[in-house]
């Protein structure tokens, strides 16, 4: 059974100026992410562009990231429209070495009824595979109760975590704890824009995206130390480019011009339908990480200015 | 240029009992649709099941039927949440000798200017294929206006035909007659349940779905004789077993058990989520079936009682 | 505690024709459906425009049924965005003398959790006033189960009735019948496009509206003196009337133009935003009534050919 | 004609713990703003509750803020699912002496063709009425595109303003600013989490809440100043409150409670469906208030620990 722990990087899918799929540069990313502290990966979720690949670009994304993780465990989205697809995905990567599968309840799942059933017969196409359990209804528009989360983790051991991205966070993250039928790890999304209180509520790390993961990486740490004043203390220099990036394609654009400037990637390009960003977006990004890099010493002052628009 | 005329069914994906791909049973589907007078194929479209495939599966049963299909058109569904997937399925689906393909918006485009964007990039990436623009918003949640349906056919040549299935039919498709910038054949949809006056107001044909196909093709051969009273009169005989199987997934099953009762496949058989047929629904099936008999030569008594539930 | 049985019309509001409340015409309407056998009324529905009008008007038209209706039970729509409205407007009607309100799930409910919580909130403001559950998703966008509805008639005592039409009805319809903790009727709308059936698995009878209100009432006291040939026969013959006013709005506004052609009301007028009948739709309803005048003696040929577009 | 400027609080609705309408508190509220900077006041906005009261009880709140409000700009919300109540309750408020009224297109309007007709509708019956145009998706469900926003503000000389709150915020606002066919303001809401940046995109003020009110108008002030670095310095420090009150429902009960411990009011309950804070909400509270008293001399150290769960 996988033991989901620590943080893990919601991982990007990296293009070329011209919009074709760029491994070399996943390479160059997954080492980033490596180098600045994360413990895992998820690749091929929604701001993994999962949903503007061919089938073939999905498999060599998720052998790369297996293949560059250097061991780290690696999470493969596997949610699709169609129950054979998502099996036949999730055995295809499983047999590449993933080390699970996320999935959330497919669009147009109507009551909890039709959740229940809709799960049973994915479990019944991938066994016992490890799955992370996600709960994201601005993407799905799916929304599942505590209780029916419950019981889907009560009648699916493989369930081995959760990714909570349900808004309001807070209190639905509470009441998940208190109802879960056995200990299952609930991580959390949301673009790491609640990620303090999330911690202190007990969840277990994040599982999210951001320009800086050091910067995550480093707020479960000290939250691990018991240094809660730190954790406040670094989550609010960051918060104005946190929340930044957390305005959807159009925040994940600028995550990954940002990530660009860092030469983690070769280019930020997303494929459509997804915004460009123009001359305000970059001088937006400029003048964020100035004042990053007054406040923080995490934030070089070169990443100013190299935007090309 | 594809010319889209006549009767297009929308053609069904065949399964085994437990499940499995049945290309057995697709051939003869593929020649029943014949024998009951198609003029054209439309296969993996919503009632064709394509959302519960693999891909492989789904290249195998567009395979099939351009194979099986005796030189008449089959246009092939590859609508999908990715446009890159979209694209490389349309490209080796036309490799296949496809007729063209048939493409709705992707659920989630919400304003007209995100639709005109989302079909400029679908094109970009299909070039000339033809396509038939479906307007299905039962299905994908996008709601297309009447202006900006015509936008697109201008915009896009290689648009040959409309499917229209927006609700309610009548008046929308009388404006979108008036509005098209060229003569574009728009096909209806809607289980056939308003065929009878959407012909009268100037639609080409039924692209449609029934068990009883030789009924949208001789309606459609009689309207085109102007015999509208004989439309009136075949039509409201079948109408009460129409009206039936216009009853979403649950009608669309109804409509399997039907025609695998006709010897048209081996089984009714529809992969999950789906209804499965209880002795309810089989009485109400003897029931529909036992009035058509009395009424109609084309209905045989030998498809009643011959259910297993 | 209100027994709701037997046939309830959903009752239309009469306009004149340039949008004003017209009451006189809400009198004879009434008496037309009184005339044409209903056995109760159901008024401010979704079809009864509820949402086209003031609140005064409201009042004015619950008034005006209750005060018309013979003592025939009337049941009014106080579904709202606004608890606190759906309460004061309840207890409004209720001391005008109306048998229950008829409630839908607000748009909005997520999950059932939510679902739970809005009718405790419901019931504690409206006490132990009778109440028609309805279930119409089409309309609220809100999906109850089985198991759900069930809880909450269990719950909530004062729940007399459920109004049905989810789709697809009919296998809803049984699992609802199997599932209900004590004997509820369930009445079933649609435009009465799966009635017959509806009948014959078990729901009391139609709440449903429709330009032949005798036709409803004719299925329904044929299926109680077991004729169901008598029940299939007379359902055949209307059901391209039927099918043609079950196309929403659109729909809505035939039905309105037949019954004023019957002289129920002086005007079909609907308020915006709704469609303004033209001449395609006036010739359809023509060539509709025709065959019905030649199929059936309950249509008077009369009603041909007196629209005004 | 109305003229926009400057900062517009979207000002709350206050009940007693029992869930009373507590006109006392509406006024110290009222003076609370006032005294903390506002230049005007929206009202019976979606988080003003409007959709929890009656009639009456929207009137009476309507009235309350007009008269308290010492000579300052009072627009009120009017939207409604029927058109014929929203017109009703315009001309009311505005012979209470209402500024203009805020008017959100009505959910379920599908094409960019009926919202062009809705607002021709609505206008139809307000007359010259001046509006503020609200384009809140979240909320309603409906997405303008630029071009239609700037169609209907062509149409309608007398829309005075648009609230903004799509998201993202600020690509739209740019595209909204180089489309308008005049000048009109635009305010901003999306609980201000964007507003340095919509500030130096060119919109002209806040319309948003906040329990530190204060906030807001200094950040605006500090804008007109030309104090950018004024601006971004006040907002990080805020911003981990900002951010915690904009979650929806929930952040709302957030905020109402702090500005009860401030003593604007003296509940802040909520009206059903609404969430309970628990203690694990109000130890956040104390947390982010004991962090901003730190911080910044426009917070109290007496707020802390003040809730009562």
């Amino acid at each position: 059974m996988a033991e989901i722990s620590g943080f893990y990087v919601v991982a990007q899918t990296t293009f070329t100026d011209t919009g074709a799929l760029d491994l070399g540069s996943l390479d160059s990313l997954c080492d980033f992410y490596i180098r600045h502290g994360v413990q895992g990966f998820t690749a091929l979720g929604v701001s993994g562009e999962a949903f503007r690949l061919t089938v073939s670009e999905s498999l060599a994304v998720a052998e790369r990231y297996i293949a560059r993780c250097e061991g780290r465990p690696v999470i493969i989205g596997t949610s699709n429209a169609s129950i054979a697809h998502l099996v036949d995905m999730t055995h295809r990567v499983m047999d590449m070495g993933a080390t699970g599968v996320m999935i959330a309840p497919a669009a147009g799942l109507r009551t909890e009824t039709d959740l229940k059933n809709y799960f049973a017969q994915v479990f019944d196409g991938i066994g016992d595979t490890p799955v992370v359990l996600q709960d994201f209804p601005a993407a799905t528009g799916v929304h599942m109760s505590v209780a029916s989360m419950a019981a889907l983790v009560a009648d699916h051991p493989s369930i081995c975590a959760i990714k909570h991205e349900d808004a309001p966070s807070l209190p639905k993250l509470t009441r998940l704890l208190e109802a879960m039928p056995r200990p299952v790890p609930i991580l959390t999304g949301s673009n790491a824009q609640y990620l303090p209180e999330e911690l202190r509520r007990g969840a277990e790390a994040p599982m999210a995206g951001f320009s800086f993961p050091e910067v995550l990486a480093r707020i479960d740490a000290l939250h691990r130390a018991g240094d809660e004043d730190g954790v406040d203390e670094i989550f609010a220099s960051f918060l104005p480019l946190i929340r930044h990036e957390a305005q959807g394609v159009w925040g994940l654009a600028v995550r990954k011009e940002i990530m660009r400037r860092r030469g983690a990637m070769r280019s930020g390009f997303m494929r459509a339908p997804a915004p460009r960003l123009d001359r305000y977006d970059m001088a937006e990004i400029d003048r964020l990480l100035t004042l990053l890099a007054r406040r923080s010493d995490m934030v070089s002052p070169d990443l100013v200015g190299c935007g090309h628009v």
